[in-house]
Protein backbone atom coordinates (compact mmCIF):
# COMPACT_ATOMS: atom_id res chain seq x y z
CA UNK A 1 0.00 0.00 0.00
CA UNK A 2 2.67 2.43 0.84
CA UNK A 3 4.50 1.77 -2.83
CA UNK A 4 1.10 2.57 -4.41
CA UNK A 5 0.75 5.34 -2.80
CA UNK A 6 4.36 6.99 -3.52
CA UNK A 7 3.49 5.94 -7.00
CA UNK A 8 0.61 8.14 -7.27
CA UNK A 9 1.89 11.18 -5.50
CA UNK A 10 4.98 10.71 -8.07
CA UNK A 11 2.34 10.49 -10.89
CA UNK A 12 0.59 13.76 -9.75
CA UNK A 13 4.10 15.83 -9.72
CA UNK A 14 4.63 14.40 -12.93
CA UNK A 15 1.41 15.69 -14.36
CA UNK A 16 1.64 19.27 -12.42
CA UNK A 17 5.37 19.14 -13.85
CA UNK A 18 3.95 18.56 -17.27
CA UNK A 19 1.65 21.61 -16.48
CA UNK A 20 4.29 23.32 -16.19
CA UNK A 21 6.21 22.39 -19.08
CA UNK A 22 3.40 23.21 -21.35
CA UNK A 23 3.80 26.87 -20.17
CA UNK A 24 7.69 27.05 -20.33
CA UNK A 25 9.12 24.63 -22.66
CA UNK A 26 12.42 25.95 -22.44
CA UNK A 27 13.44 24.47 -18.78
CA UNK A 28 11.51 21.09 -19.99
CA UNK A 29 13.07 17.68 -19.29
CA UNK A 30 14.70 15.82 -21.45
CA UNK A 31 12.05 13.44 -22.87
CA UNK A 32 10.06 16.94 -23.20
CA UNK A 33 13.12 17.97 -25.06
CA UNK A 34 12.95 15.42 -27.79
CA UNK A 35 9.03 15.13 -27.78
CA UNK A 36 9.25 18.88 -28.86
CA UNK A 37 11.98 18.24 -31.30
CA UNK A 38 10.35 15.77 -33.45
CA UNK A 39 7.48 18.03 -34.51
CA UNK A 40 9.51 20.77 -36.13
CA UNK A 41 11.35 18.07 -37.67
CA UNK A 42 8.26 16.50 -38.80
CA UNK A 43 6.07 19.62 -40.24
CA UNK A 44 9.77 20.28 -41.90
CA UNK A 45 9.26 16.84 -43.10
CA UNK A 46 5.40 18.00 -44.88
CA UNK A 47 6.53 20.95 -45.80
CA UNK A 48 10.06 19.11 -47.72
CA UNK A 49 7.49 16.47 -49.22
CA UNK A 50 4.85 19.43 -50.75
CA UNK A 51 7.83 21.34 -52.24
CA UNK A 52 8.75 18.24 -53.98
CA UNK A 53 5.05 17.39 -55.11
CA UNK A 54 5.41 21.01 -56.26
CA UNK A 55 8.99 20.24 -57.82
CA UNK A 56 7.68 17.37 -59.78
CA UNK A 57 4.38 18.69 -61.15
CA UNK A 58 6.95 21.90 -62.55
CA UNK A 59 9.38 19.50 -64.22
CA UNK A 60 6.78 17.98 -65.74
CA UNK A 61 5.23 21.28 -67.37
CA UNK A 62 9.00 22.28 -68.35
CA UNK A 63 9.04 19.22 -69.61
CA UNK A 64 6.09 19.66 -71.79
CA UNK A 65 6.72 23.16 -72.93
CA UNK A 66 10.33 21.83 -73.83
CA UNK A 67 9.08 19.61 -76.19
CA UNK A 68 6.21 21.87 -77.86
CA UNK A 69 9.78 24.34 -78.56
CA UNK A 70 11.77 21.81 -79.82
CA UNK A 71 9.09 20.48 -81.83
CA UNK A 72 7.65 23.94 -83.02
CA UNK A 73 11.31 24.58 -84.26
CA UNK A 74 12.16 21.27 -85.76
CA UNK A 75 8.88 21.23 -87.84
CA UNK A 76 8.94 25.19 -88.66
CA UNK A 77 8.66 25.08 -92.77
CA UNK A 78 7.33 26.77 -95.45
CA UNK A 79 7.52 26.68 -98.91
CA UNK A 80 6.71 29.46 -100.97
CA UNK A 81 4.53 28.77 -104.47
CA UNK A 82 6.94 31.69 -106.57
CA UNK A 83 10.33 32.77 -106.47
CA UNK A 84 11.31 36.31 -105.23
CA UNK A 85 14.74 37.96 -105.62
CA UNK A 86 16.14 37.56 -102.41
CA UNK A 87 14.94 34.33 -100.77
CA UNK A 88 14.45 30.89 -101.72
CA UNK A 89 12.03 28.58 -102.13
CA UNK A 90 12.04 26.95 -99.51
CA UNK A 91 12.37 27.86 -95.30
CA UNK A 92 13.05 25.73 -92.76
CA UNK A 93 15.25 25.82 -89.24
CA UNK A 94 18.49 24.14 -90.80
CA UNK A 95 18.81 27.35 -92.78
CA UNK A 96 19.91 29.07 -89.49
CA UNK A 97 22.40 27.84 -87.89
CA UNK A 98 20.82 29.18 -84.42
CA UNK A 99 18.08 27.71 -85.25
CA UNK A 100 19.94 23.86 -85.61
CA UNK A 101 21.39 24.80 -82.50
CA UNK A 102 17.73 25.74 -80.55
CA UNK A 103 16.95 22.17 -81.81
CA UNK A 104 19.31 20.59 -80.51
CA UNK A 105 19.69 22.38 -77.12
CA UNK A 106 15.93 21.98 -76.62
CA UNK A 107 16.30 18.42 -77.33
CA UNK A 108 18.75 18.23 -74.73
CA UNK A 109 16.87 19.84 -72.10
CA UNK A 110 13.89 17.82 -72.88
CA UNK A 111 15.65 14.36 -72.25
CA UNK A 112 17.59 15.94 -69.25
CA UNK A 113 13.99 16.52 -67.67
CA UNK A 114 12.36 13.59 -68.47
CA UNK A 115 15.49 11.77 -66.65
CA UNK A 116 15.13 14.07 -64.30
CA UNK A 117 11.46 12.92 -62.84
CA UNK A 118 12.74 10.03 -61.36
CA UNK A 119 15.06 11.74 -58.73
CA UNK A 120 12.36 14.05 -58.26
CA UNK A 121 10.07 10.85 -57.37
CA UNK A 122 12.93 9.99 -55.16
CA UNK A 123 12.67 13.59 -53.35
CA UNK A 124 8.98 13.45 -53.06
CA UNK A 125 9.41 9.68 -51.71
CA UNK A 126 12.14 10.24 -49.25
CA UNK A 127 11.99 13.99 -48.37
CA UNK A 128 15.05 14.04 -46.12
CA UNK A 129 17.88 12.65 -48.76
CA UNK A 130 19.72 15.28 -50.06
CA UNK A 131 21.84 14.05 -52.28
CA UNK A 132 19.44 13.68 -55.16
CA UNK A 133 17.99 17.77 -54.16
CA UNK A 134 21.50 18.70 -54.45
CA UNK A 135 22.35 16.85 -57.60
CA UNK A 136 19.18 18.28 -58.88
CA UNK A 137 19.61 22.26 -58.57
CA UNK A 138 23.43 21.44 -60.03
CA UNK A 139 21.82 20.32 -63.32
CA UNK A 140 19.22 22.54 -63.38
CA UNK A 141 21.66 25.35 -63.02
CA UNK A 142 23.06 23.99 -65.86
CA UNK A 143 20.06 23.54 -68.37
CA UNK A 144 18.26 26.71 -67.31
CA UNK A 145 21.61 28.41 -68.84
CA UNK A 146 21.69 26.20 -72.00
CA UNK A 147 17.96 26.76 -72.24
CA UNK A 148 18.64 30.80 -72.18
CA UNK A 149 21.24 30.94 -74.35
CA UNK A 150 19.54 28.78 -77.04
CA UNK A 151 16.17 30.87 -76.34
CA UNK A 152 18.37 34.07 -76.14
CA UNK A 153 20.08 33.46 -79.43
CA UNK A 154 16.86 32.51 -81.40
CA UNK A 155 15.15 35.43 -80.42
CA UNK A 156 17.92 37.98 -81.67
CA UNK A 157 17.10 36.18 -84.86
CA UNK A 158 13.74 35.93 -85.10
CA UNK A 159 13.63 39.73 -83.96
CA UNK A 160 16.03 40.47 -87.17
CA UNK A 161 13.86 38.52 -89.35
CA UNK A 162 10.92 39.97 -87.84
CA UNK A 163 12.25 43.57 -88.31
CA UNK A 164 15.39 43.33 -90.42
CA UNK A 165 18.34 45.75 -89.81
CA UNK A 166 19.13 48.91 -92.09
CA UNK A 167 22.08 49.38 -90.75
CA UNK A 168 23.78 45.89 -91.35
CA UNK A 169 21.70 46.24 -94.68
CA UNK A 170 20.07 42.69 -93.23
CA UNK A 171 15.99 42.74 -94.73
CA UNK A 172 13.40 41.13 -92.98
CA UNK A 173 11.93 37.98 -94.67
CA UNK A 174 8.82 37.47 -92.48
CA UNK A 175 7.03 39.39 -95.04
CA UNK A 176 7.33 36.63 -96.97
CA UNK A 177 7.38 33.86 -94.57
CA UNK A 178 4.87 34.30 -92.25
CA UNK A 179 3.79 30.85 -91.16
CA UNK A 180 7.62 30.01 -90.38
CA UNK A 181 8.09 33.50 -88.32
CA UNK A 182 4.94 32.81 -86.67
CA UNK A 183 6.20 29.20 -85.66
CA UNK A 184 9.89 30.08 -84.69
CA UNK A 185 8.53 33.02 -82.92
CA UNK A 186 6.37 30.57 -80.76
CA UNK A 187 8.81 28.10 -80.45
CA UNK A 188 10.96 30.94 -78.48
CA UNK A 189 8.61 31.89 -76.12
CA UNK A 190 7.98 28.42 -75.19
CA UNK A 191 11.28 28.10 -74.30
CA UNK A 192 11.47 31.41 -72.34
CA UNK A 193 8.67 29.85 -70.68
CA UNK A 194 10.82 26.53 -69.86
CA UNK A 195 13.29 29.07 -68.32
CA UNK A 196 11.01 30.59 -66.02
CA UNK A 197 9.87 27.71 -64.67
CA UNK A 198 13.13 26.21 -64.39
CA UNK A 199 13.97 29.64 -62.63
CA UNK A 200 11.18 28.09 -59.90
CA UNK A 201 12.24 24.79 -59.69
CA UNK A 202 15.91 26.33 -58.68
CA UNK A 203 14.60 28.68 -55.57
CA UNK A 204 12.13 25.60 -54.73
CA UNK A 205 15.11 23.46 -54.16
CA UNK A 206 17.58 26.02 -52.60
CA UNK A 207 14.39 26.58 -50.18
CA UNK A 208 14.03 22.71 -49.79
CA UNK A 209 18.31 22.27 -49.25
CA UNK A 210 17.58 25.21 -46.39
CA UNK A 211 14.95 23.84 -44.52
CA UNK A 212 17.01 20.73 -44.26
CA UNK B 1 41.10 9.16 5.88
CA UNK B 2 38.18 6.99 4.86
CA UNK B 3 37.15 9.19 2.83
CA UNK B 4 39.94 10.49 1.26
CA UNK B 5 40.38 7.23 0.46
CA UNK B 6 36.76 6.44 -1.69
CA UNK B 7 37.66 9.89 -3.41
CA UNK B 8 40.88 8.23 -4.77
CA UNK B 9 38.40 5.08 -6.23
CA UNK B 10 36.08 7.18 -7.75
CA UNK B 11 39.23 9.44 -9.77
CA UNK B 12 40.17 5.83 -11.17
CA UNK B 13 37.10 4.49 -12.04
CA UNK B 14 36.04 7.64 -13.99
CA UNK B 15 39.61 7.83 -15.49
CA UNK B 16 38.73 4.25 -16.85
CA UNK B 17 35.40 5.14 -17.91
CA UNK B 18 37.05 8.35 -19.91
CA UNK B 19 39.24 5.21 -21.10
CA UNK B 20 36.34 3.32 -22.20
CA UNK B 21 34.76 6.23 -24.04
CA UNK B 22 37.85 6.84 -25.59
CA UNK B 23 37.48 3.38 -27.61
CA UNK B 24 33.63 3.71 -27.91
CA UNK B 25 32.11 7.16 -28.00
CA UNK B 26 28.77 6.20 -29.18
CA UNK B 27 28.26 4.88 -25.42
CA UNK B 28 29.20 8.20 -24.32
CA UNK B 29 28.13 10.21 -21.39
CA UNK B 30 25.74 13.28 -21.89
CA UNK B 31 28.97 15.67 -21.39
CA UNK B 32 31.06 13.52 -23.85
CA UNK B 33 28.20 13.25 -26.18
CA UNK B 34 28.08 17.32 -26.44
CA UNK B 35 31.82 17.70 -27.03
CA UNK B 36 31.95 15.17 -29.67
CA UNK B 37 28.83 17.54 -31.49
CA UNK B 38 31.01 20.41 -31.14
CA UNK B 39 33.72 19.32 -33.05
CA UNK B 40 32.01 18.72 -36.11
CA UNK B 41 30.29 22.01 -36.04
CA UNK B 42 33.36 23.86 -36.18
CA UNK B 43 34.70 21.98 -39.41
CA UNK B 44 31.77 23.03 -40.58
CA UNK B 45 32.03 26.34 -40.01
CA UNK B 46 35.49 26.48 -41.52
CA UNK B 47 34.24 24.85 -44.13
CA UNK B 48 31.79 27.43 -45.12
CA UNK B 49 33.32 30.57 -44.25
CA UNK B 50 36.27 28.85 -47.22
CA UNK B 51 33.67 28.16 -49.59
CA UNK B 52 32.05 32.09 -48.48
CA UNK B 53 35.55 33.42 -49.29
CA UNK B 54 36.24 31.45 -52.69
CA UNK B 55 32.65 32.68 -52.87
CA UNK B 56 33.67 36.25 -52.39
CA UNK B 57 37.03 35.89 -54.86
CA UNK B 58 35.12 34.59 -57.54
CA UNK B 59 32.22 37.41 -56.92
CA UNK B 60 35.03 40.15 -57.89
CA UNK B 61 36.24 38.20 -60.89
CA UNK B 62 33.00 38.07 -62.17
CA UNK B 63 32.28 41.36 -61.31
CA UNK B 64 35.98 42.09 -63.37
CA UNK B 65 34.33 40.36 -66.72
CA UNK B 66 31.38 41.77 -66.75
CA UNK B 67 33.03 45.24 -66.56
CA UNK B 68 34.85 44.39 -69.42
CA UNK B 69 32.22 42.48 -71.04
CA UNK B 70 30.02 45.93 -70.95
CA UNK B 71 32.85 48.34 -71.53
CA UNK B 72 34.30 46.21 -74.38
CA UNK B 73 30.83 46.13 -76.57
CA UNK B 74 29.82 49.94 -74.74
CA UNK B 75 33.41 51.57 -76.79
CA UNK B 76 33.64 49.52 -79.66
CA UNK B 77 32.47 51.12 -82.94
CA UNK B 78 34.73 51.56 -85.91
CA UNK B 79 34.47 54.41 -88.22
CA UNK B 80 35.68 53.79 -92.36
CA UNK B 81 37.82 55.87 -94.18
CA UNK B 82 35.28 55.18 -97.34
CA UNK B 83 31.68 54.41 -97.78
CA UNK B 84 30.82 50.94 -99.55
CA UNK B 85 27.31 50.01 -101.04
CA UNK B 86 26.10 48.27 -98.37
CA UNK B 87 27.62 49.84 -95.34
CA UNK B 88 27.73 52.91 -93.89
CA UNK B 89 30.68 55.28 -92.78
CA UNK B 90 30.17 54.29 -88.76
CA UNK B 91 29.53 51.03 -86.69
CA UNK B 92 28.99 51.17 -83.28
CA UNK B 93 26.78 49.06 -80.76
CA UNK B 94 24.00 51.03 -80.71
CA UNK B 95 23.35 50.07 -84.88
CA UNK B 96 22.40 46.95 -83.65
CA UNK B 97 19.38 46.59 -80.90
CA UNK B 98 21.16 43.35 -79.57
CA UNK B 99 23.99 44.96 -78.77
CA UNK B 100 22.50 47.63 -77.03
CA UNK B 101 20.31 45.00 -75.04
CA UNK B 102 23.77 43.29 -74.34
CA UNK B 103 25.49 46.74 -72.79
CA UNK B 104 22.00 46.77 -70.84
CA UNK B 105 22.28 43.66 -69.69
CA UNK B 106 25.40 43.73 -68.82
CA UNK B 107 25.53 47.02 -66.95
CA UNK B 108 22.59 45.86 -64.52
CA UNK B 109 24.91 42.62 -64.04
CA UNK B 110 27.83 44.80 -63.15
CA UNK B 111 25.92 46.37 -60.83
CA UNK B 112 24.29 43.77 -59.02
CA UNK B 113 27.48 41.88 -58.23
CA UNK B 114 29.20 45.06 -56.92
CA UNK B 115 26.29 45.32 -54.93
CA UNK B 116 26.76 41.60 -53.89
CA UNK B 117 30.20 41.52 -52.52
CA UNK B 118 28.55 43.17 -49.18
CA UNK B 119 26.31 40.10 -48.72
CA UNK B 120 29.30 38.17 -49.75
CA UNK B 121 31.47 39.09 -46.96
CA UNK B 122 28.75 39.07 -44.69
CA UNK B 123 28.65 35.38 -45.39
CA UNK B 124 32.37 35.47 -44.26
CA UNK B 125 32.04 37.05 -40.90
CA UNK B 126 28.98 34.79 -39.57
CA UNK B 127 29.19 31.50 -41.87
CA UNK B 128 25.98 29.90 -40.18
CA UNK B 129 23.58 33.01 -41.31
CA UNK B 130 21.66 31.59 -43.91
CA UNK B 131 19.07 34.17 -45.14
CA UNK B 132 22.33 36.16 -47.10
CA UNK B 133 23.07 33.09 -48.88
CA UNK B 134 19.60 31.93 -49.54
CA UNK B 135 19.54 35.87 -51.02
CA UNK B 136 22.70 35.07 -52.82
CA UNK B 137 21.79 32.00 -54.55
CA UNK B 138 18.19 33.41 -55.53
CA UNK B 139 19.41 36.15 -57.42
CA UNK B 140 22.28 35.15 -58.66
CA UNK B 141 20.20 32.94 -60.26
CA UNK B 142 17.86 35.56 -61.76
CA UNK B 143 21.67 37.66 -62.91
CA UNK B 144 22.79 34.17 -64.82
CA UNK B 145 19.86 33.96 -67.22
CA UNK B 146 19.87 37.22 -68.00
CA UNK B 147 23.82 37.52 -68.77
CA UNK B 148 23.35 34.34 -70.72
CA UNK B 149 20.24 35.94 -72.63
CA UNK B 150 22.55 38.72 -73.76
CA UNK B 151 25.84 36.69 -74.21
CA UNK B 152 23.41 34.18 -76.39
CA UNK B 153 21.95 36.61 -78.49
CA UNK B 154 24.67 38.54 -79.06
CA UNK B 155 26.83 35.23 -79.94
CA UNK B 156 23.96 34.47 -82.62
CA UNK B 157 24.51 38.46 -83.90
CA UNK B 158 28.00 38.10 -83.67
CA UNK B 159 28.19 34.32 -85.71
CA UNK B 160 26.04 36.26 -88.41
CA UNK B 161 28.29 38.81 -88.52
CA UNK B 162 31.33 36.86 -89.25
CA UNK B 163 29.52 34.56 -91.44
CA UNK B 164 26.58 35.79 -92.76
CA UNK B 165 23.56 33.75 -93.60
CA UNK B 166 22.83 32.79 -97.66
CA UNK B 167 19.50 31.93 -97.44
CA UNK B 168 18.41 34.78 -95.94
CA UNK B 169 20.55 36.99 -97.82
CA UNK B 170 22.02 38.44 -94.72
CA UNK B 171 25.96 39.33 -95.70
CA UNK B 172 28.76 39.02 -93.14
CA UNK B 173 30.26 42.86 -92.89
CA UNK B 174 33.26 42.05 -91.03
CA UNK B 175 35.35 41.76 -94.22
CA UNK B 176 34.65 45.88 -93.51
CA UNK B 177 34.54 46.46 -89.73
CA UNK B 178 37.25 43.47 -88.61
CA UNK B 179 38.13 46.14 -85.67
CA UNK B 180 34.42 46.04 -84.67
CA UNK B 181 33.63 42.45 -84.89
CA UNK B 182 36.73 41.77 -83.18
CA UNK B 183 35.44 43.61 -79.76
CA UNK B 184 32.27 42.23 -80.14
CA UNK B 185 33.45 38.58 -80.33
CA UNK B 186 35.84 39.38 -77.38
CA UNK B 187 32.85 41.13 -75.09
CA UNK B 188 30.91 37.92 -75.81
CA UNK B 189 33.53 35.82 -74.47
CA UNK B 190 33.62 37.74 -71.57
CA UNK B 191 30.06 37.51 -70.99
CA UNK B 192 30.29 33.50 -71.29
CA UNK B 193 33.31 33.90 -68.90
CA UNK B 194 30.95 35.83 -66.51
CA UNK B 195 28.26 33.07 -67.06
CA UNK B 196 30.77 30.11 -65.99
CA UNK B 197 31.65 31.94 -63.01
CA UNK B 198 28.27 32.81 -61.97
CA UNK B 199 27.29 29.10 -62.09
CA UNK B 200 30.18 27.80 -60.18
CA UNK B 201 29.18 30.64 -57.35
CA UNK B 202 25.49 28.96 -57.67
CA UNK B 203 26.76 25.37 -56.97
CA UNK B 204 28.83 26.81 -54.17
CA UNK B 205 26.31 28.56 -52.36
CA UNK B 206 24.05 24.84 -52.88
CA UNK B 207 26.59 23.57 -51.22
CA UNK B 208 27.34 25.46 -48.38
CA UNK B 209 23.43 25.54 -48.20
CA UNK B 210 23.26 22.05 -47.48
CA UNK B 211 26.23 22.25 -45.39
CA UNK B 212 23.93 23.92 -42.61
Amino acid sequence: MDKSESTKIEMGESSKLERKLGKAPLLGSPSHAISSAVVPTKRAGNYKRGIAIFDLILRIAAAATSIGAAVGMATAGETLPFFTQFFQFEAGYDDLPTFTFFVIAMSIVVAYLVLSIPFSIVCIARSHVIVPRLLLIIFDTAIVTLTTSAAGASAAIVYLAHNGNQDANWLAFCNQFGDFCQTTSGAVVAAFITVVILLILIVLSAIALKRH
